[in-house]
């Protein structure tokens, strides 16, 4: 399906067009809920996890049967400033690998029954550095926002973005930084594992990008401080809500990028769960500022759309517990 | 397999007998993780749980593929007091729920692929009321004992132990204060939902028991304030390990009936991780205690095994990652 924005202001509209939750799902769910064999409230999350994805999908009976992982990988600029403990070619040489399934992903989005899409966007041609001029052109942030929006399978009934992308957690901290204020350096983790020295480089580099970029509106931030990587993602989990497929958010850089479609439309991510909380410091704060308590916190700092295919099976527990439980009536069972 | 005692003393001389785990396996986990195609620990916890998984199984090349999830009721002589918001006869029409296939615990169990096996424990001769009496005799507490030992399938590589059984929260409680100290109170809630009269009843009864049975060694205090689904448990959990066979712990009934092995011979539950977080809160203050961060923390509590079944996915992910995964030398992959 064609994106149906060709400007990133025409994209801002579409963003505040979107529809709403499905209230007649959610009362169906709430009064099925209501008669399952257990006491009210003792499945937790799963009880809330099962409304919310009845109310997207406009339906209450549905299932979970064809979530997509979208694997989506660029290059940065600011890398040659040293903020990464990997080399660029790192990130083509992991599109081969997920290519060829040897990545985490491939073994998580598999183990959750999930297709799996990798979309490598003009590898060659890093964004800019951000510290010296916008990473992206208009014309480039649409295009990795649109193809974001048409990787979605329409027939998917989840989606879960993923990234790969050298540099791209000192993207995402700058991005994040600006779309929610304080200090850049509160901002700024290692990442992949980077040293003391590139630690220092990053929490510079964050700094100058946000001193030169920030104050913009949060579409031009992404554009500013982003890559197509994070561009993409949120244009894939626009596109989501516009077919009515919820989304599970993966790790920092991915929540950094749906940040900004949130501080650009309140209610933006209305369709998204937090899938996990990363190691890196600075996803609990994003997760605090869009108000996402996420399924799991497991000390994954991987991205790979790692930590969302994993909480794919914290959904389907809640889908089968909400389907396939017996009613007390239809147990037999006294309701106390 | 027959259990291989007739006495509580000789359980606490199996239990002093177990075997640890294997540092072999440990070692060949920890070469190949450090040459897969991440950076070092950013899988966080799915790394630290393929290392115990094979360090229990004695192998490094080990999949999870027979999970077992093994219930047990049991009915409890306080419920006369008023500690639960249910009747007891719902011990019995659960049971009858889990043969049908409708209890939250069918689905969780069918979802992680696990064998699932109900085992009723004497259901119309409730344990006797604590207040007043031991729960069980020594015989009784042996027995069922004896019978968790013996629902443990030698062919499963993963065990998991759930309880039904009204009344249970409340022997649990007394159970965990007499083990591991401190006020009554703090190791009572509300359970099922039992309402404020029900809430002092419970505190009472707890107290009661505690200053009745309290200064036992830890076994006794399970025969004393335990029930048979409790005493189950633990006789299932410490089989899993002279099996070999790693355990995921499910909510706070499993969690106290398994601290008794923990507080008899400090190491016996190092072969099980902790499923879940329960909403119960005294179950954090058992984790706490025995040292397990819980890989699940989603506000169940429900017990049947369903916080333990719904962790599965979460180890089936670190394993799938761990064979899974290419090495950076296959995939062609920098090291940084």
């Amino acid at each position: 399906m064609a994106a149906p924005f060709t400007t990133l202001s025409e994209f801002q509209t579409v963003l505040s067009t979107l529809a709403g939750p499905d209230a007649e799902a959610v009362a169906a769910v709430r009064a099925r809920d209501a008669q399952l064999t257990k006491p009210p409230g003792a499945l937790g999350r799963l009880e809330a996890l099962a409304e919310w994805y009845a109310s997207w999908r406009g339906d209450a009976s549905v299932r979970c049967e064809r979530p997509q992982v979208i694997v989506f990988a660029g290059n940065h600029g600011v890398v040659a400033q040293g903020v990464s403990a990997f080399p660029a070619e790192v990130t083509v040489q992991m599109v081969a690998n997920f290519h060829a399934g040897g990545a985490a992903i491939n073994q998580l989005a598999e183990l959750a029954g999930a297709q799996l899409h990798v979309h490598d966007l003009a590898l060659d041609a890093p964004v800019a550095d951000f510290t010296a001029a916008p990473a992206m052109s208009e014309a480039e942030v649409v295009s990795a926002l649109s193809a974001g929006w048409e990787a979605v399978d329409p027939e998917a009934d989840l989606v879960m973005t993923g990234e790969m992308g050298i540099g791209n957690t000192t993207s995402a901290a700058a991005l994040a930084a600006a779309l929610f204020g304080g200090e850049a350096e509160e901002w700024v983790g290692r990442g992949t594992g980077v040293d003391d020295v590139g630690l220092a480089v990053k929490r510079r580099v964050v700094s100058e990008g946000v001193a030169r970029h920030g104050g913009q509106a949060p579409l031009e931030l992404l554009r500013c401080l982003g890559g197509r990587e994070l561009a993409a993602m949120a244009g894939a989990i626009a596109s989501a809500r516009a077919r009515r497929i919820p989304v599970i958010l993966d790790g920092f850089i991915c929540c950094a990028a749906a940040a900004a479609l949130e501080k650009a439309v309140p209610g933006a991510l209305d369709h998204a769960v937090a899938g996990h909380r990363s190691a890196e410091a600075a996803h609990a704060k994003v997760l605090d500022a869009l108000g996402k308590e996420p399924l799991l916190d497991l000390g994954m700092r991987l991205g790979e759309g790692t930590g969302a295919a994993l909480a794919v099976q914290i959904l389907r527990g809640a889908l089968a517990c909400h389907h396939g439980m017996a009613t007390f009536a239809q147990a037999g069972v006294s309701e106390g």
